[in-house]
């Protein structure tokens, strides 16, 4: 059954029907697929948090390389880690599909499964959306509406010197996973154990929402996350924070898996890679502690210190990398442009 | 200069640019582009609204018929109408672009002019969003973040029976304008005085804020936009009210312009046209008439009776179309469908 044989009004029942119970209703969504708008109350005194990112076929994602249920998933995660990255918790989710009307109704269940799997486990409500006709190709965009805790939330713009720089989990898994896609299918690297590992994080991110929520209480003093890679993320803190850094290489969290697959590309695809969705952050040396104790003993999740926050030099590069020799290299902060 | 020219990041810079000061920042917004996310302070003690739809070239707009900035304008209003149907104040806008690369940089600065001065004149902040590379066509995604007034909203699903059916302005403007631009140019009827204001009305639909707060103000018992024309979405009220519904033809506010050009066809433009943005709502008679005069008092806003609720009966028909001689006839409720 095609979109088209079905119809819209018969495809939003599907998909309503695709999501766990506790992903369409709470006692805080007051109203929601089906009127015009969705309405929420949110706690008193916290802020809203909205954000929003879209993924286009062919050129986010390739259907012959993600599963449905993938795509979902990815498509809320990215969003939903934008408010992991401000220590908020994601509230309510809007998604909007653009069809063709060929996509299959079952694809479009599968695709609604993954995102409810992933709301349900970080308490997001999926409250309505839109659909429309798209002419060429399939698009989805959401938009996550979160709030804050603490009363207060992270920023881009409070690193200082003397801060350290850490990230959560490991870097450049997404981007190996997705070299390993591009391999023929008979290609070795695609036969080692640890590649299914590599490609699910490619495909399937897992936002870090409760890492997090222990930065914001911890009081860490900058945040984002990591979706264009090291070396063009970090740059954005450094601008924003108008300071400078040295990152050093021997500490770099990159799995011993990428190393042996990938043995003269894993510096590049750990920093240049993107699409880790890992926290990316800066907090003073005792607040560093509590955070990395926290990330331990509730989530037993590691958090890795790679280098430390400098006082700002018009003479001196932004970023620089230490080798092991302790050899200094400045590191040029490009960002992946989209249409450059 | 074309978007593959300038870049992202340039872009954005560009974006920014052309919207006006107010639009960009105020008390409430803490924190707006540029961040991994919009950070906002509603109200204590009121409701979040959330509302989200898209524009799709060659679905949704011809860009031969319309200008870039009247394109800007109509994929903001849309979302506000729906805020508006709710009662609610439109606070907050994030906008997603999908981009060939091939549009002119100045079209879309164009477009974010329009979306900015519709903005303005709502106490609307555009808050950032996103703008990702699409394959063949350029499409605009926008969500809205309301917040409710009074603490209170206004739903689908609220009419009783002995209250009056009402509509704001006119009706059948939008699909007339949209008639127009499908004539030849030479076609006398578009020479006509009053078809650049039917046309206008179909490029740059105004959504109804100030009299959502009226409706709103008076416990109006039902109220919702008029996007798939007044057979389409009356039903929606009727179904989700569990009522039915008559409705007169001498009733209905069309414009003489319409009935003097499109003289066979200006009933059905006026009920199954759509894209009005118009709110049809219902009230008790009281309500109603209190409605009528703020309405015209505060803002000169022209309200219309056009019919009433009644009592559900499984055998009689849900809609019911009364004519000049008494004349009953019972109405299909089809909506549009994106796909059937």
């Amino acid at each position: 059954m095609r979109v088209s044989e079905i119809g819209e009004f018969g495809l939003i029942e599907a998909l309503n029907a695709a999501l766990p119970e506790k992903v369409r209703q709470d006692r805080r969504l007051r109203l929601g697929i089906g009127d015009d708008a969705a309405v929420w109350l949110p706690a008193q005194y916290e802020a809203v948090i909205i954000t929003t990112d879209s993924l286009v076929e062919g050129v986010h994602f390739r259907l012959d390389w993600t599963r449905w249920r993938s795509l979902g998933h990815k498509a809320l995660a990215v969003n939903i880690s934008d408010i992991a990255a401000m220590g908020g918790a994601p509230r309510i989710a809007t998604v909007s599909l653009a069809l063709t009307g060929q996509e299959r109704v079952a694809d479009l269940v599968a695709l609604y499964r993954g995102m409810g799997r992933l709301a349900a486990r970080n308490g997001t409500l999926i409250a309505g959306g839109d659909i429309v006709a798209s002419p060429n190709a399939f698009a989805i965009h959401v938009t996550v509406v979160g709030q804050s805790r603490f009363g207060r939330f992270l920023i881009r713009s409070g690193a200082r010197p003397g801060d350290l720089i850490a990230v959560t989990g490991t870097i450049g898994a997404s981007a190996a996973g997705l070299r390993l896609l591009d391999l023929p299918a008979d290609d070795p690297r695609r036969q080692a154990t640890t590649a299914g590992l590599l490609i699910t994080a490619h495909l399937e991110p897992e936002p870090r929402v409760q890492l997090g929520r222990i930065l914001n209480l911890h009081h860490a003093s900058s945040a984002m996350d990591l979706s264009d890679g090291l070396f063009g993320d970090l740059p954005k803190i450094l601008k924003a924070s108008n300071v400078r850094a040295m990152v050093e290489t021997d500490r770099l969290p990159v799995a011993a898996a990428i190393r042996a697959l990938f043995r003269d590309e894993w510096l590049d695809l750990a920093t240049r890679g993107g699409e880790d969705y890992e926290l990316l952050f800066t907090a003073a040396p005792d607040q560093m502690d509590a955070i990395i104790a926290d990330a331990a003993t509730q989530y037993g999740q590691p958090i890795t210190v790679i280098g430390a926050i400098l006082p700002p030099d018009a003479g001196a590069p932004l970023l620089t990398l230490v080798d092991s020799e302790g050899e200094e290299q400045p590191i040029d902060p490009g960002a992946f442009d989209h249409f450059q």
